[in-house]
């Protein structure tokens, strides 16, 4: 199969020609989302073909039980499984009789899917001959409406082209679905009632044991010669409904089923009121009608354009890579709601239960403050905040006191639900991520109210945890941190893991920083929280002593930290010096030899000058970049933006285009050969930081927004936007110079190369 | 639940009174086997009850398909599961209509377990008021032929005392069982064939996948008033067939059903004449009865004790302990068949998958080799050759190549079948155990033809796995072995084990120095062997330059060797001073925790000082010991033996006295209350060595056996057999004194004390 299919576009993804081998790969690729709900891009109409039937809903997850060979204490009781949801697009079409299935036609020319991210929708068109000799062409738009976040349009027109003909339609919910990653044949829904008002149907539904309830359902009419029709009630079981549309139709004239559906969630109402909070939606679409919805579509997705764009000149696959990015975090998260995330995969996909993992502090929240404003990031920190007794919960199973706390590897709910020792119980530099995210947030916004309301708690709590998760090396005379695994999972239980100690000691400091800063801004504060966590200054100067006495390697050889003690014992040959046919090793090599290698899945030690850089200089980076980037294998989605901002940090463009490159198309051109799975939603911030940190080189630095902007050599010009402080500035980086142009009432200092420019609110200055 | 409800006796287990809450833990108890089959101590009648049901056939398994949440590569698709075989004992039982069942009486009185172990039989008997007002007096006796092994008889006998009555029996076997721990509720059996020929029945099952083709059959027929009777033909479906027997009996008089039963397996018999099989075993049992039946039971069983009986005298619990290990060992493996192998659980339970750990290499070896003749220690050791392919395949999984062979952690055939990485790629000690074994079992039968015919191809593949295992260490200058478990599996995926290192530089000499003797005096097989496995001088010198190379962690502060690189940066609390409340750790704390901490699951390094004993001083032993017994948990049932043998050799009896009591009842006394899964078989064979290598001294030093006997003061005397080189010595030792006796032809010289003593057959010696 040539994955490399999708034609290069400036605002749209586009295929052409039908390929059975390539039907998962573009359901993944072409999925539609809008942050409440989302669907991998099946067809409406039936295909027997090899599919990947994926429909979710946000926040609706099912506790699968831990299955493992062996249990070991402290496992979680479950996994949260993404949910397949009840199906609301599917659409029977019959041709004379004869169904539509594009796995089983006489012919089938001009197929062609388009995904215009411009304007948040998808569409696909076809002709085909059927078995019975009809030649038909038929063309569906469908959207998720981001004005009415549970709502889905569809439009599906045919047109017979060589005869007259009876064309069918049964529109049809059904929740007689499974999931595909189910080995159990385990059933998650649980469907309570089929019920069918007028030409609108509904079937409530809850999930087994989470009790999530929700209702799907549909309107569908039929417009023929400008007029339109209802159907008429169809088959009915315990978990399908459905509507039967004829039209005896002639020869080139157009027939179009308009399909209104999707789902209404006990998040957002009233358990007993889901019909009728479906039936308020329907009415609203019904009044717009389908191109009234698809009208305030374009505007709603032209506001997200406007903040978020990247534009790139010169390089149509670079510009379709990072919109393509950029749309995908948009349809997986709009930070309307404090109790969703960002899952690995979104919308598109089931693997990776849960949906929240340290990806979201370090990888999605720089995306979110700068193309969202301050309230966006302030939920996902909130998301924390809200979990902070459970990750406390989590720690004392592990045997912690006092209410040190454990955020979990992956979760829905705040409860840990991964279930592999070497990750649940030791790759804890998590715990970090979500203290620097704390901070990360007060740089970048200015907006310090959130510590002493809540992120203080989340401090502590934190610091308790590292502070007893260390012990005293009597052998090294410091405080060592035994094991752990680092964000590099290739290697797993080993003690001192540099990345994780420095988080560690930066998180104390930081902790005894702000609690200084509460205690003297914030005394109302400041009380509440002592009194809640009874924090003694004891404790402080414990804390306190294991920050300064921790202990990190160090080669004075090659003078760089090393990654975690004994190193330096492994056989180190360098990536360019392995086979090409020995990798990825992670599909080539047992997990022993990965283990025992010096490879990298994805940035360690770098992740921590990545995030303190301040701490370093650039002739340190230079070192440790140097010395680790030969052993990384990027088998991460998450690692290559973090090393294409280094290489371009040090000047080596061409470096840091080739690992730009690698982000920003890894699902356009499924990289690793997986895209049928899903999509990588959370690494696809890291792409827009490769971007705006990467090539333009901007940092916050003492409360100033900074820039060192280059450009790539195969770039003409690139530009993007962000909102520091509730103030837009636009960056438009050439070859030849930058220019920066303000939004806003007053006048703001940012610094570019190191030189201080003033910014005036409507003049563009060029640099 | 007191779980000390076992009365103390010399030769028997016994239970007296009924509790429900001890039902499964007598099940397990009470077991009994023949080796080829055998089966937990279930009730023959109805029990509405908590009780697991186990019958088990030897070599009968399924491979359950490997479930973990993430596969990594290298992961056998498998985990061979011990099978519930289908139950041949069941005979319901209804007096006057009302059915028996001991969890639905009105009253139970006189209820007694026996298991008589010095003649192979178990009984049970009671006393019951059936809610119909009848008075029951019931006695059952059934035992697993040795002689016929693939036949079981049971005699299960009735009065009533206060009335005449109707007694209906009803045998039958029933095929539609399932394992306790199919957590999927899998379906293991096939059931082919239920059919009935006079007075016998037949059901042919097959298991699902692995297709072993079985049948089980029963017979049976009622005795009363001195005559005999058939039953009629009752219930069959798919899975199940009956007979029924019904007899009017006066109050009083006796009534017995006589019921035959077990298995015939296409492992012993072709596929089409399982049933014939059954039959011919039927004629002979029809031939005997049952009482000539039992009386060869007592003979065959007479014959085993004569040789492995170790008598106690002055303390009834550890004659009783000692007796029952012997006992379950012999029921469990008698060395008939080399494709057979001792599970863990024996025929007791389900737990552990697959019947091959390095249990047997390590702990059960020196048992058959001193109990039985050498034939059957030779056949242990052919199942390992029988699997060098299977070996060599599991190395080539995990990435190692050149006829490198990696033995299963767990095995029925050959194939891994064990998925924590951890263990499966981790714990490759495994491969070290089983060299050591074909050098044991040389010492100790002087068989030396195992070697050049099978045990070098063994040794090769694995010298040429540690070959591959390590890598150089630049910063050491020396080989290192990472990412191993050692014995002690509280410690994952550490580098540089000194047990495991120090094992493969052990395996490397060894096999270069027998190369050198098979060159020398075999050298057909040399050639053989040499053109098959394409062994190259160029490969063995690199052998001796890792084996001259390797890396052995010590502290020079401590003067010891290290469990693992990095062991002295725990936290040194040594397990006295943990609190009682916090034990044991594997029940008490986390994963995490445990892993961090220093605790030793099991003997470890001291594994290695007992193996190698003769590698090192008196002081370095007892500085080792004194360093790690402090932190040694015992938290495997295979520790404490080896402990009590250092301990002994140090001259500590007390420590030795308390480490054999922790082995000797483990099981009898449920120390670690969970004897109701089944037995701790392999375990058992550490209790022999205990006494005989432990408190008698026993070693083999120069091609000579050597005694220094001790005794535990609790103790009045003890007494041993051993067959060494086909000569069989008894050993007496008392306070005062030892003695020794010689059977056979030749006069032979052995050490006691380190002072050479002549023995001549038929004279006791006494020192």
């Amino acid at each position: 199969m040539n994955q490399d299919y999708i034609k290069a576009d400036n605002w749209s993804i586009i295929e052409e020609g039908f390929d059975k081998a390539r039907v998962k790969s573009s359901e993944s690729l072409f999925s539609i989302g809008n942050g409440a709900m989302g669907q991998r891009a099946n067809f409406e109409e039936a295909y027997t073909g090899k599919t990947f039937q994926g429909s979710y809903i946000a926040g609706v997850y099912y506790p699968d039980k831990t299955r493992v060979g062996w249990w070991k204490n402290g496992y979680p009781e479950y996994f949260a499984k993404v949910l397949n949801a009840p199906n609301w697009i599917g659409i029977q079409v019959f041709l004379d009789g004869e169904e539509l299935d594009l796995a089983n036609c006489s012919k089938i020319s001009n197929f062609r899917r388009e995904l215009n991210m411009k304007e948040g929708w998808y569409k696909r068109s076809f002709t085909v001959t059927l078995k019975n000799g009809l030649e038909v062409k038929a063309e569906i738009l469908r959207f998720l409406s981001l004005d009415f976040d549970e709502l889905g349009a569809i439009s599906y027109t045919i047109q017979v082209l060589n005869s007259d003909g009876e064309i069918t339609f049964i529109p049809y919910l059904d929740s007689g679905i499974t999931n595909e990653d189910s080995n159990w044949d385990d059933k998650f829904w649980n469907s309570t009632h089929v019920s069918i008002s007028e030409n609108r149907a509904f079937i409530e539904a809850h999930t087994m044991k989470t009790k999530f309830e929700t209702c799907t359902y549909m309107q569908s009419y039929l417009e023929y010669n400008g007029k339109q029709f209802t159907g008429e009630k169809y088959m009915d079981t315990d978990t399908l409904t459905s509507f039967r549309f004829k039209q005896h139709v002639k020869a080139g004239e157009k027939v179009s089923l308009i399909k209104f559906g999707g789902y209404t969630v006990d998040r957002n109402h009233k358990s007993g009121e889901l019909i009728s909070a479906a039936n308020s939606v329907l009415d609203k679409a019904t009044k717009l009608g389908f191109s009234g919805l698809l009208e305030q579509q374009k505007i709603a997705w032209s506001h997200i354009w406007e903040m978020s764009d990247i534009v790139v000149e010169g390089d149509v696959k670079a510009q379709q890579g990072i919109r393509f990015n950029i749309f995908q975090l948009n349809q997986t998260y709009l930070g309307t709601d404090s109790r969703l995330n960002i899952g690995p995969k979104g919308f598109t996909g089931e693997k990776y239960g849960g949906s929240t993992y340290w990806d979201t502090e370090a990888y999605c929240l720089p995306f979110y403050m700068a193309t969202k404003d301050d309230t966006v990031a302030r939920k996902l920190l909130k998301y924390r905040y809200n979990h902070l007794d459970k990750a406390i919960e989590n720690a004392k199973k592990l045997g912690f006191t006092n209410g040190a706390a454990l955020y979990p590897m992956v979760t829905m709910n705040g409860e840990e639900c991964h279930n592999e020792w070497e990750i649940t119980f030791e790759e804890i530099h998590r715990n970090g991520a979500i203290a620097f995210a704390i901070y990360n947030y007060y740089r970048y916004t200015g907006d310090y109210s959130y510590i002493p309301e809540m992120g203080l708690e989340v401090l502590i709590g934190i610091s308790r945890f590292w502070h007893q998760r260390v012990n005293f090396s009597e052998e090294k005379g410091k405080y060592v941190m035994l094991g752990v695994t680092g964000p590099n999972e290739y290697e797993n239980n080993v003690n001192n893991n540099w990345y994780t100690n420095y988080l560690a000691k930066w998180c104390i400091n930081y902790t005894l920083e702000q609690l200084g800063k509460v205690k003297d801004g914030y005394s109302d504060d400041y009380g509440r929280i002592i009194g809640k966590t009874k924090l003694t200054n004891r404790e402080c100067e414990q804390w306190k002593e294991v920050a300064d006495g921790l202990y990190f390697p160090f080669s004075e050889k090659h003078e760089v930290y090393l990654q975690q003690d004994g190193f330096l014992d492994k056989e180190m040959i360098k990536v360019a010096d392995l086979p090409k046919s020995e990798r990825p090793i992670n599909q080539k090599w047992s997990w022993d030899r990965i283990l025992r290698s010096p490879y990298i899945k994805q940035a360690d030690v770098l992740q921590g000058f990545y995030l303190f850089e301040d701490n370093f200089t650039k002739e340190e980076l230079e070192r440790h970049f140097d010395f680790y980037e030969p052993f990384t294998v990027h088998e991460s989605s998450l690692s290559p933006c973090v090393h294409s901002i280094q290489a371009a940090k040090l000047g080596r463009m061409e470096q840091a285009y080739t690992f730009y490159l690698r982000t920003s198309r890894l699902d356009l051109d499924d990289y690793n050969k997986e895209v049928e799975e899903g999509l990588h939603i959370t690494s696809m911030a890291g792409t827009w930081m490769s971007i705006v940190e990467g090539f333009g080189g901007m940092r916050v630095l003492d409360d100033k927004l900074s820039f060192i902007p280059q450009i790539p050599t195969q770039w003409k010009s690139y530009s993007f936007k962000v909102n520091f402080r509730n103030r837009i500035i636009k960056v438009v980086v050439s070859s030849k110079e930058t220019s920066f142009e303000l939004t806003g009432a007053k006048e703001m200092s940012i610094r570019v190369g190191g030189e201080r420019v003033t910014l005036i609110p409507g003049e563009t200055v060029t640099i």
